[in-house]
This record gives C-alpha cells, structure tokens and sequence, in this order.
C-alpha cells in the first residue's frame, strides 16, 4: 500500500494520502489548504488519480483544503452526515464503507470533540489502522468545550468505540505537537493519562476543567470550513 | 514490525524506533538529547529493551541523545568506523550487519554531507526501507560545505549507491522541512530537483553554489556530538 503522512507545521495538523500503489485511485485524510499545492505536486508524481478527500470534522485549528482538491482534481468531498458544510458532495453515516480501487474506511461516528466529528477505520475486515480526527489523540484526547464538544460522548466514543478495536490498530491522530506519529489502540488503552485507570466522571471532570484558550485561527477557520475552506 | 518515525520541532530531526515487537530488543537511529525523555518513556511502555543508539554521523544541527541513552539504558552506541566521536562503543564499516533480535540493518558508507556519514538498510535481503541520514532528503540532499563534506562524493552515494536499492525501498532522511515524512528511492530518482535528469558536474555546481548560513548550533552540537552529547 502507498501511505503517506503529511504534516502541517504551522497547525500541528497530520494528514493522510492512500492508495493501494503509485499510478491507482488515491484518497486524503483531513488535507490543509496551505499544503494543497504540495498534495497536487506528489499526487501528480505519484501518478495518483485523487477521487476523495474526507474531513474527520470542522476544524477550528486550520482551513481545509477540501473545496481546492475539488476544484484542482475533481475528487469527491466527503464528511460526516451531521456536519453543517453544506459544501461536501456526499456524507457518511455509521458504519458506510469507503471503497476506492482497494482502499476500504469504515466510518465510525465518534463524537465529543465535536457533534460531527467521525473516525474512519483502515480495511475493517481486519483493521490495521484507524485515523481518529481529533476525539482521541497519542496521550491525549480532542478538547470538548466547542462546537458542541461534549466530553461524555467523547468517553463513550473512545471507550465504547475505538478502543474495541484489535489492540495492534494503528492510531493515527489528525494532531501531535509533541512529534508523535501514530500508535496503537492497546497503547492507548494503556497509556493514555486522561483514560487509562480513570472513571467516565473523572474523565468528564478532567476534560470540563481544562480551561484551554481558543485556537488562534477560530474564528477564520470554522466558517471558512463550513465552504469548504473557500468563504 | 514496530516502528516508530519520531520528529523534533525544534531542529526538524527525524528518529526511528524499531524492534519487531512490543516486548521485543530495540534500536533507536539519530535520536535527539532534548527528546531523551520521551524517548525512555515510549520505550518503557511499550516494553522495549533499547539495545542500541545509532548515529548516522556527527550532527551539526542538533545534540545526539546516544550519550543519555547509554548512561539511562545500557544500550551500544553506533557510528561509522570514520567518526572522530571518541565515545561510540561500536563502529561500523561498509557492509557490516546490525542484527538486533529480528531487526537487521546493513550500513552503507555514504559521504558528501560528512566524510563520516553512513546510511542503513533495513532488511537488506529484501530491502523494505533506508535510513539515509543527511546525504539524501526527501526531494533534497544534504548540504556538502562543512565538516569535510563534498559535493562529488555525495553524487557518488546517492547515485551509486542509494539509488542502485530496488524502486520500491522506502526513504526515511534525517530532516524534512516541509512536513514530508518518507519518500521511495524510485520517486528520488525520478524526482530529485538536484539530481532528476542532472549530470555529475551540474549537481557538483548545484552543491558548491548553496551559500547557506551554518546551522544555528554548529558550533555547540559538533563537539558535543563528538562527546555523544555530553561535552
């Protein structure tokens, strides 16, 4: 498989190309508008045919770049079904399944960080990876005080959801700002300090106590996003 | 197989974690002092025994974490047999196999960057990646114009050497600046800037040509780096 992990520095934000190899039908992860020149340049080298980019969810950290590809490639611009950019050509609801020339995602709707927020998991039938968008992070776990964030779902999105998923499921995150790539659902499991040996409450209490500031691009970011990065 | 690809911000350092198992021995390439800590945290949770700290060669951009990561392991620490770093408990010469429980690794000897780099191959029967430190970067190469490197010899590396790995043999480099995490040898080949569709002598003129500034911490990291980082 050709996979592909980019990195946004500017706004710690990973995003994710696939394909089965170089010269097949290609699909992108959570692609920032700032980078889009740079996606096109190793698409068009990798001899890829993009045909979707996918938005986890509406992000408030950086504008995306989903409505460029569109424009540049054509591709389809998928979310999920409860996200209120009316700009996406198709959405997905629980458990759809992606298939693209030998690509499959499974969605799984994961909020918490947002009410739209979605994960999609890498070939379900036994998965090897999931790209969790926001809600659950390496060591760490999506904020939950906006855009109807709500730290109770993102328990039982994490807990309930990813974390049934193999242990060896790789996590890749759409954020690391400590230079972390990815790791695994049973590291998490383990390891993460807001889940691993705590109570639903205490996660609750954690995640409502964090007083964190906006992020910087907010208020540019969210409505831009709702066009799909092209207000 | 475990791996891990880790990044330090702050000088753009790319380190590789590897073993084949959670559990299992390890291996750390070009680890970072300031990420040590880090470092000795991922490994411990994931139930890793470091037994050896590889440097690609003498960084001038950062300090080695092969010093810590000795004193805190016990670990070997590696560089190629023309280092002038005093402290490294083993050196490796061309073709030599590291062999650490299930992972093997073939050192090339690849000057340009330094006299002194190396590059390693993992599993060299069937080539599935190459460490390839400073010589070669992702649609780059590493400068040639302190710490005796030389433009001719890093030609020769990269285009005798490094590119002669099959098409399909993954790059990881030492730094990328742009967010790109890896690379093929076929796609270096077909799309280097500085060495697609150039001669010897216009990459030669290319490399003696840059006038770049030395690397902020040159001056303090080249001779803590010959003390692995513990001047």
């Amino acid at each position: 498989m050709l996979f592909r992990q980019l990195f946004d520095q500017e706004s710690g934000t990973y995003t994710y190309l696939l394909a089965s190899a170089p010269g097949r039908e290609a699909l992108i992860i959570d692609p920032v508008k700032g980078q889009v020149p740079q996606y096109i340049q190793l698409i068009s080298q990798l001899g890829l045919k993009l045909v979707s980019a996918i938005d986890t969810h509406t992000h408030a950290d950086h504008v995306t770049g989903l409505g460029d590809l569109r424009d540049q490639t054509g591709c389809t611009t998928i979310m999920g079904a409860y996200t209120k950019a009316e700009c996406v050509s198709m959405q997905v609801k629980e458990n759809d399944l992606i298939s693209i020339d030998g690509i499959k995602l499974r969605a799984l709707y994961t909020p918490g960080h947002t009410d739209e927020s979605f994960s999609y998991v890498l070939n379900p039938d036994k998965p090897d990876a999931v790209f969790s968008g926001d809600v659950l992070l390496i060591r760490g776990t999506g904020r939950t005080d906006f855009q109807n964030g709500n730290s109770e779902k993102s328990w039982d999105s994490i807990v309930n959801k990813l974390f049934r998923l193999p242990d060896q499921t790789l996590l890749y995150p759409g954020h690391d700002y400590k230079g972390w790539m990815s790791s695994s659902i049973a590291e998490e499991r383990r390891f993460n300090p807001r889940l691993a040996g705590k109570s639903k409450t205490e996660y609750i209490q954690i995640m409502d106590n964090l007083s964190l500031p906006n992020p910087k691009l907010m208020d540019v970011a969210v409505p831009a996003n709702l066009a799909c990065g092209q207000s």
